[in-house]
């Protein structure tokens, strides 16, 4: 069936249980993810800045990042959560950001405490907060420009990420959620899942929390669920996979001289069509 | 260095020396494809088409190929040969594509002689070629078109594919040459390097001749140079070994319930962020 | 108010009064339409192409013309019905055509009989029918697209622009009804209404007719009513008067040296912040 | 004739002779411009920004400006020079810009001293500029990225429309221009022209100034470069026409009910197929 229809964000993050979700950054990815088992896509900014080869620091624009989040969405029938970063700049561009991504049918965003233009969470740099209640005015606008009950905004603290405490990340994601955000994110680069966990064994729950074990991979889903988290995000692993995989193929070619002893270990050409549904496009012209 | 300069396809294809071309559809394939030492990249419709899991069948608009075309050559030092079907229509059509591929920087592109819409090359269905004369016609259109002596206009015939002889075929790329194509692309779907070989021995030599050895893999890289071919196409290895990659990665997840055993396989987000040249840009920051 | 909020064309046109629709080519355009009083908002592909000075002869594609539409429907209270030339080629582009205006946000779409690439109606030329089998499986295929009760397609016979005869118009518009069609445009290049007005007074009145009376300009709003007409679309009549009145202003400015003579016949700088919403979106950073 | 040629505006800019540029927004606007008798169009962000009914305050992306700059220039045998606003970011959003808009075949951009997000220059609200220092910075940073010599960036400065002095404005541009600014724009919204020709009284000459006279109309060209203007742009009165002609004329067609009282003022089909050069594409299918 080529006909296209899929479950809000909001609808799985009100279910009760762990939402499990895979980062891309073009439609392949997402629905082999979605083929996988995924709930849900992370349109990752990481992800597609790297598909272009520049820096995930708000070089590219929101126009790009929405056309990607937009093309994986409509091959998908699981929803994308997009990584909007810090919303494009001010409360003007997060009001924009929201008209546009809802009026493409994403019916979830998440934005960033940090100024723009962002720096990547795992990079050394600047990773300057925006002040607490700068950040709730960009929730609240969001809050107020979405035009469906659906739409999800999840409110994302890079208070660790800047060396700060877990109380003053506690605070915000407080402070963010009385501003109306749907769900709060606590990132962390920490080699260990420790601050993390400190930070949910002293949550409210007023608020789903969501997490991006990048660089704590070793936690598993259902420690992570028994934790207390609502969503959980393997943000990169599909686009580090495809750098090592790329980089070993044509490197193949190169050195062998002949493409033989790949075929064995990479998808056939039927299996690419598959993914297109040529088949059932086929049909149409029948 | 972020400057961006690279050479034009001409150059290369009248060095003399075997071109080889690795296909990709963003700029991150094609990065790594430069990385490995190939010579150009191939903006395969097949991948870009792909990447968006639609059908390989004239589905995606120019505005799309385009898209895909201009983001790889921006990032590369090598250049960037584009597929271009038929040329998305009619001579007009085809006159709009190079006046928009030269614009943004393109040198080389790639047209074939079926009928728009077209389908893959490698799927059953109908392949029914455009006429001779009506194929001539938009290779005069298209040479007529270019802006600069550098732009470079390979002819595809699909005569193989459609199941007509290697004498159609001969037929057709001596007609294509006359009418001013730089170049003529056999392509073939023959498990073999069979029929491509009989073409190339009894080709003429009045242009350089490119091939794409996805059904015959096994044909080595000097054995291929030694046939009398100029350019070499791996048009879509990277994408099949893509799907093989992030197939096993999601599901390793999902099975595993962490990313930990991942981690040895896949790239660091530390080479992630060198394909994306973040030291670099963060230097214009300090 | 910055919500985006617009009725469905569908539920125009079934409300039994005639729809009064303005053709144009961008937002501006499409608000000032909306300010004077028409319905709905016809984005035109005779002004998307001439806002670009490319022919209306399928070279610019379905990328492009989407998002003119797209960026008119989200500036707009009223809908955009989408012309959509012939469907951009053939069922698997009409499928993929009714997918991305349907998630784009449009709620109406036309196509028409003619061949791809189609030349402009009004141009001498070919003007080659599509066979009304072929055409009414192209509408069968947009109507199985659609993922919402609300989309509504609209079949465009150029019957009359090929020189044929009202019964044929007749006779395909009822196949194209038959075959599921929710309107019927018929369009006439003959200076006067009487090839329409005949083939009103012969329609069986199965679906709406829409018509769209640019060579016959002087029927009269009641009288098309009257006829039983259902929409009427002034296609290109903003584009026109955009066209004498850029051509006069910048003549004005190269004869007289300044443009102080101009001040009281244009717009002011303030009027066009009204049309952006500059006070409202300013509120947004209070 | 189709083929795509075009000075860039550094070649204009250095005859010596006063450059007169016109505001556009699209390449009809741009292209009757260029009929009217213009040197150069100013893709400017007002107008871009009022063609989709968004305020001109970085609400549209880089991405959006640069397709209508792009498009512009397209269809054009003079240069455009695009508005780039604040250069989109930081250094890094202006290298990237830089690079975007070579790749174009952009040949000139102009970058103002304003945060980002910016205001429109003639709105009532937060003018405030960035650091001498820092935009310096960005300048050698654009200067640094352009990868040809006849790349030119011109420095606005908008001290005067923050309230500050002639002499601030001065010392500002002088920095520009040791910085690396092929020329300065000195804006100003005073109702006259005293400001902008104490400027140039006390103008070194280091390198060409540019104005734009929106709110003093009344200075005849011949006086600008008697004052020693090198560029002039009228850069949104063809927007301004549009928007009191696009009125009248949907005004008209709803209280009279036809369209026919506006022919003889407005265009005729076949001019507008002569903007599209529908002839000359025509040939191409003969």
């Amino acid at each position: 069936m080529l006909k296209r229809a899929y479950p809000s964000f909001r609808s799985l993050a009100e279910k009760g249980e762990l939402v499990r979700v895979a980062g891309a950054h073009d439609a392949l990815g997402a629905v082999l993810a979605e083929q996988a088992g995924f709930d849900a896509v992370w349109s990752s900014s990481l992800e597609v800045s790297a598909a272009r080869c520049l820096p995930d620091a708000s070089v590219l624009t929101m126009t790009e990042y929405l056309d990607a989040a937009a093309n994986m969405q409509k091959a998908l029938g699981i929803p994308v959560i997009a990584d909007c970063d810090t919303g494009y700049g001010n409360n003007l561009n997060v009001v924009h950001m929201v008209h546009e991504y809802e009026a493409a049918g994403i019916t979830a965003v998440c934005m960033e405490d940090k100024l723009f233009p962002k720096l990547n969470s795992f990079a050394s740099g600047d990773q300057t907060l925006l002040s607490t209640e700068g950040f709730c005015s960009k929730i609240r606008a969001a809050k107020d420009a979405q035009a469906t009950e659906e739409f999800f905004v999840v409110a994302r603290t890079e208070a660790l990420i800047n060396g700060l405490s877990v109380d003053v990340a506690l605070e915000r994601s407080h402070a963010y959620c009385d501003a109306g955000a749907d769900a709060v994110l606590i990132h962390s680069k920490s080699k260990t899942k420790d601050q993390v966990e400190e930070f949910l064994s002293r949550w409210d729950g007023r608020r789903p929390v969501v997490i991006v074990p990048t660089t704590y991979p070793d936690w598993h889903v259902d420690d992570i669920a028994k934790a207390g988290v609502s969503v959980v995000i393997y943000a990169n692993q599909g686009l580090r996979a495809t750098v090592a995989s790329l980089r070993e193929t044509f490197e193949s070619i190169c050195r062998h001289g002949d493409s033989t002893n790949l075929e064995d270990r990479i998808a056939a050409v039927s299996d690419v069509f598959e993914l297109q549904k040529l088949k059932e496009w086929q049909k149409l012209d029948a």
